[in-house]
């Protein structure tokens, strides 16, 4: 008996095959009626008589089951095909009536939903949303892998809090405090000096206590950094590629999720086009209006909106990179610009308004790190192993963190990062 | 002007061209003089009349330099070309010595190495085997990417102990207690209802207050787990599928870092021999006299390294199953062999006689997770989340766990951990 999966029923029409999955639907119609099974490649449906369909009368929704049928092509069944004269094996019972049905639109509110995560994300819709996170992860690699860069799996029990400023998790490490790492930045730079070019997928943590819409607790970070660069425009160039990568990925090898969410591609120009912070300032003051951004030192979420707006009507982009911030608010790490030292060799990406990825340049002297740190009146000593790397001979270099949840977001147009988050983590959610 | 790779130069011979990286190594011969250029691809020598290299007379190892020069082909110099008439660029320069030659064999103690690990992993021999790892994470997503699994990516904080025994590190989470996760068990079970088929690669956190050489308490996990499986050969035959996928992968894309470090590749047998635990204790005192294994319900880690001696000789391989080992000794979610209920449908895999994987079939129905949560006493509670999955169908499903350390360190022969992880953490070890 020919084991096939269910999106494949339309190349076994005259066969007898099996198929192996969760009763996802049920339709009594009377006359006849359908069970729709879900397997991992989609979803199809076996027509039983009102004979055949007796001693299932009882059965749940999510049942595991294993169907024998006849392959019947059938232009109105989803996949083109259906199940006919089946014999249905119960392989996993289910008593319990869900906790919402996931044959049909979510209608519960959002800590319900969370609530049933582990079965929430069987809902189409859902699982359509964490296949993108796999398929964003894996164009990424793919298109870093191609260029010659090298993953690293960094510490994230670490002995001080990466960089000053956030907030970090403490962690009880044998009677000693140790912090969760909230970025491999230290690390990801120290292995420019092994690899000249890295990236690193996994999980950063941040112990902000605000709770929006935009932020969680606990998210994963697409790392890259790699030497030999020119400037910020360099790290720029690389990331317009890499995006370019990814959604062609997406687009190679999702087109079912992106359909199932109905996901409006995003317009990725080239170049992409880019404003320097004063500019983008002058910009919002002329066109916007909006005068409170003199003399701040950062774009509000608000502003940001309104450059996606003006980047989409005169370029026609989704994107916009925004370069050389003021220095005041950036990492002591970071590369000033040579001509402008107030402002930074760095960069925001805004994708549709919203801030995407940081990057830039960073410092590569040892006496630099030492200048910077003194002068933000750091103690030098937590940053002793960090610094010994630029000792001993660091390239010009640079890069950039892409947050998987807030790409998805942007991207599927999802207002909530819960809702494109595995098992989010806030501060009043920790399961499940 | 072309940028080349070091590795390349043999393919410029009689051009001009640019490469850049670090002064791996100085040779002054009088008469003329090498300097070693490391680049992400590998070794180069530039070659310099004593009037060229007098203004370098000072020059540090590690500086990161660019040379422009004329490229000659030279058997005897590695990679079958070199650089004369050179112009040398200083782009970062280098005052301090290094802790230990990077260009010899280290000598330094292991604590020694590991206090400069930012700079040492730049040695060849320790680049190479944080490349092997790189390339075995690949090959293993490689290898299940083509098998329909997804990838998924679960949270590291957690509301409680994952697995029931083991030692577990506590976080402060806005005043409330969490946990890191010591490993993603029930979250990859649980995603097997979602996508059936699931692989995760990232940290695990073990708050084991023990210090041996084979153990570090936060290490990178590579999780399968899948479902519709017939019991746990179904498992067993997927491992060795994915391990002759990942060690092809090596052979293919990795023969300069096996070169480097001398490996030989292990023998994987088709099929993987299995022996069963009752069997194993039987060879044990039968054939190596160890009769201290009787009643014990483990393998201690010298019976296992006289079975893998065993597999080799008697089966030519460099890999052993370990099949059914007795109930009392594995975690509550272990599914029981039908026939013999003392003992699970779970298996170690031993390479070169050392335990590298644990795997098994899960529990899958929720009567079953009741009773056996019950029956070693646990509170229900923290279970509710994980346990809701198996409310709603879940078909027989099972994995496993690799570690990539413990991988890396019998694929090279390498006797303590700690010097194939990037950069470990141990009792007394949280830097660098």
């Amino acid at each position: 008996m020919t084991r096939a999966l269910v999106s494949t029923l339309q190349q076994h029409v005259g066969q007898r095959v099996t198929i192996a999955g969760w009763i996802h639907a049920i339709r009594r119609l009377g006359d006849v009626n359908f069970v729709v099974v879900r397997d991992r490649s989609g979803t199809a449906q076996a027509v039983l008589t009102p004979a055949e369909f007796a001693p299932l009368d009882a059965i749940q929704p999510e049942t595991v089951v294993r169907i024998e049928g006849d392959v019947v092509a059938e232009p109105k069944a989803p996949g083109g095909a259906e199940l006919h004269r089946v014999a249905i094996e119960i392989v996993t019972p289910v008593t319990e009536s869900l906790p919402f049905p996931l044959s049909k639109k979510v209608k519960v509110t959002q800590p319900t939903f969370l609530d049933h995560a582990v079965v929430g994300l069987r809902h189409l819709r859902h699982r359509a949303i964490m296949r993108l996170a796999s398929g964003v992860m894996r164009g990424f690699r793919a298109g870093l892998d191609a260029r010659d860069f090298v993953e690293v799996q960094t510490p994230k029990l670490v002995a001080s809090a990466t960089e000053s400023g956030a907030s970090v998790f403490k962690v009880d490490y044998f009677g000693q405090p140790a912090y969760l790492a909230q970025s491999p930045q230290f690390y990801k730079q120290i292995m420019v000096g092994v690899f000249e070019r890295v990236y690193e997928v996994g999980p950063v943590f941040r112990a902000e206590s605000h709770s929006t819409i935009r932020h969680i607790n606990e998210y994963v970070s697409l790392d890259v950094e790699f030497g030999f660069i020119e400037n910020h425009f360099t790290v720029m160039a690389l990331l317009a590629e890499l995006l370019q990568t990814m959604l062609e990925h997406l687009t190679t090898n999702h087109s079912a999720e992106l359909a199932e969410l109905g996901v409006t591609m995003p317009q990725l120009t080239t170049p992409v086009p880019h404003i320097h912070f004063t500019d983008a300032q002058k910009l919002l003051i002329e066109r916007f209006k909006a005068s409170d951004v003199l003399g701040e030192p950062d774009l509000a979420p608000e502003h940001e909106r309104l450059l996606g707006t003006w980047a989409k009507d005169e370029h026609g982009s989704d994107f916009l990179f925004v370069t050389g911030y003021p220095m005041a608010k950036r990492p002591f790490y970071t590369h000033p610009d040579p001509d402008r030292p107030d402002y930074a060799n760095g960069f925001d990406l805004l994708f549709r308004g919203l801030e995407l990825v940081t990057g830039g340049q960073r410092l590569h002297r040892y006496d630099d790190y030492v200048a910077a740190a003194q002068a933000r009146g750091y103690d030098l000593r937590p940053f002793e192993t960090y610094f010994e790397a630029f000792k001993y001979g660091m390239p010009p270099h640079g890069g950039f963190a892409i947050g998987l949840e807030r790409l998805l977001m942007q991207l599927l147009g999802i207002d909530n990062i819960r809702m494109v988050t595995l098992f989010p983590r806030d501060m009043s959610r920790l399961t499940p």
